[in-house]
């Protein structure tokens, strides 16, 4: 049994799509949530900048006293990997539990991956994978412009633009008739409606943020983790840039649960 | 006569539309450009954020013994006006010549604006062009998609992707029978052949890269700070990340001038 929070980071807003799932598993949780919108996007970085910002975001949500820390980041997921064996607490990010779920559903063993351009260029899911069963057929494809789409509020699944971007992104990988798809980025699920009609609904697609909070939750009962709180969780949120704007943008992951939130400015350069 | 480098910044790889038109005004001028990679873009961000990076970006060039500094950024120039105060040396940006050029241009006293959504939430372009004369009338849109399509490669001018975001931003505009348009960032003119066609024949574009470089070259002559050096002057490029593709994506910029170049990464938190 453990009362102290959970600490879920991502690169800007994406992962709360990992929260909203986490807080509906585990009411009773408190979460602690950085979005590093002052750096946002992560996806189109380097990688020894995604390792050092991932490093700065977990000793923040640390100086918080949280007992477990998920990377609810699909770039620093498949990045920073080394990230786990520098963290004192347990450590979860999207890599492991989005490849098995993909794995498990798939039924003609043809799995696509889509993710930013550092996560694709990693190489990380397929070898994560092929891991779990060599012989796995996985495509990969990355698009860019998914999180600047979503970013700007491209996000109508009736606007022409959104859905033209996806369909050139998608074409590759639906030429080798994938029965499953990776949504590598905790910002896609946001694009699940201009996705799914895509990829027509013999395709299943795989929510990264959900996923890694099922993990994240299966993790901490298996180790004692568990708050035994009665009372419901309390989320706070920290970002590093622009909480002025955070109810209405928090307001797309989480859907109209985000109706009176509030965030609180962190200055990420000093952790 | 001063025979130091000129110093060149931007949030990332646009303001070498300013480099181009400066090497090409003062053949025999060293130029040391900084492109801050590893956190552009700055239009989405906050105003404490876009200051506190602009200073650090002016203190490397300083680092280099600069003798003049010039902003090639929309963002920075409108929203870190506290700059020309905090440097030794002489500085400009793109603001003051851009506005002045529209202005000069207009026939009919309508000028639209179009930047990041923190050059038009600053209203600075606004305020410069009321500053000179009063009776214009300005109408302004904020662009947060143009940069990204940009560094995502959605720069040709038949693709149905950016002309249609491109006519969703300029149809306010447009609205209001504009003689002259400001492309308020200097990564927009990369989108010229896109926007042109877009606003029609008769409405004058002002590129504020080329503004500024003409500018920056005038104040030089001014100041009797030009080389009297009689070769070819050098540039030198560095950037804060992804050194790697630095060719690739500097093309895009620089046309076919950049076959074979090469930057230096900076750390440039350390600043």
């Amino acid at each position: 049994m453990d009362n102290r929070p959970i600490g879920v980071f991502d690169s800007g807003l994406g992962g709360l799509t990992a929260v909203k799932p986490l807080h509906r598993i585990l009411p009773h949780e408190n979460i602690i949530y950085f979005g590093d919108t002052g750096r946002v996007p992560y996806g189109s970085r380097g990688a020894d900048v995604i390792r050092q910002y991932a490093e700065q975001d977990a000793r923040f949500l640390l100086s918080h006293d949280v007992k477990f820390v998920l990377a609810a980041c699909g770039t620093v997921s498949t990045v920073a990997t080394h990230l786990a064996d520098l963290l004192p607490v347990p450590y979860a990010n999207v890599l492991q539990p989005t490849a098995l779920a993909a794995v498990r559903a798939t039924k003609n063993r043809r799995i696509g991956v889509i993710g930013t351009a550092a996560t694709i260029r990693s190489g990380a899911f397929e070898r994560e994978i092929h891991r779990i069963d060599p012989t796995m057929q996985v495509t990969s494809q990355a698009c860019p412009l998914f999180v600047p789409l979503v970013e700007s509020g491209f996000i109508d699944p009736n606007d022409s633009v959104p859905i033209e971007v996806a369909r050139r992104y998608l074409a590759p990988i639906l030429a080798q008739g994938v029965d499953t798809l990776i949504l590598g980025c905790t910002h896609y699920p946001i694009l699940k409606r201009i996705i799914g009609p895509l990829v027509g609904d013999d395709v299943i697609l795989i929510d990264s943020g959900r996923e890694s909070a099922r993990h994240c939750a299966a993790l901490l009962a298996k180790n004692g983790l568990l708050s035994d709180r009665e009372t419901e969780g309390e989320e706070r949120f920290f970002v590093s840039d622009r909480t002025d704007d955070f109810t209405s943008v928090a307001g797309i992951f989480l859907g109209n649960e985000a109706t009176s939130l509030e965030a609180e400015l962190v200055q990420i350069e000093d952790y």
